[in-house]
């Protein structure tokens, strides 16, 4: 079964060295707990791959809004633009791909 | 809600210039519906993020297994390592980040 129905937020990042990690996921956990359009929000620390393909990235963050306007409204929303600034002074390096997602098999 | 119960296998690509990019995607939906223990594969093409931020990167691939072992059952997979192949000659540089996710959000 093939649906287009969702919109992704998908953010990879290497966080500075000293940084305190912890802190930045709990914000980020309460800030899609704040914000009624993220329609779910996953995210992990990468303990698998090898270096050469994790090419120095540590942490993934995902999202899902059920449409483009959803995502657009999480941009602008003011508890995202104080986050993202605090968010991107911890940053070393950063990925970021937004786009419709095709879903090939749906999670149970 | 907070649970932790799934294994992520997450890419990114940029893929070489006059890359028949669809014959890949139609594989990759191909090989996930071959291999029972991925639980669900979703994919699509960057249309929205700053060049800045995408850096080049143009789709992303994402996996979700039940656990670490069927991950490596699935990397194992006769299919998937023939797929690799033909996958790892088309792109010009890749992220891949395997991790277990912590699901903050559920999807409905």
């Amino acid at each position: 079964m093939v649906v287009m129905e969702e919109f992704k937020h998908f953010v990879i990042v290497k966080f500075k060295e000293g940084v305190e990690v912890e802190d930045l996921t709990k914000g980020m956990e309460k800030l899609v707990s704040e914000i009624d359009v993220v329609k779910s929000f996953e995210w992990g620390q990468d303990i698998e791959s090898l270096d050469v393909l994790r090419q120095g990235f540590t942490h993934a963050f995902l999202m899902t809004f059920n449409k483009k306007e959803d995502f657009a409204e999480f941009q602008s929303h003011p508890n995202h633009v104080e986050f993202s600034e605090k968010f991107s002074a911890a940053i070393e390096k950063i990925v970021l791909l937004d786009f419709p997602s095709t879903l090939v098999k749906k999670p149970a």
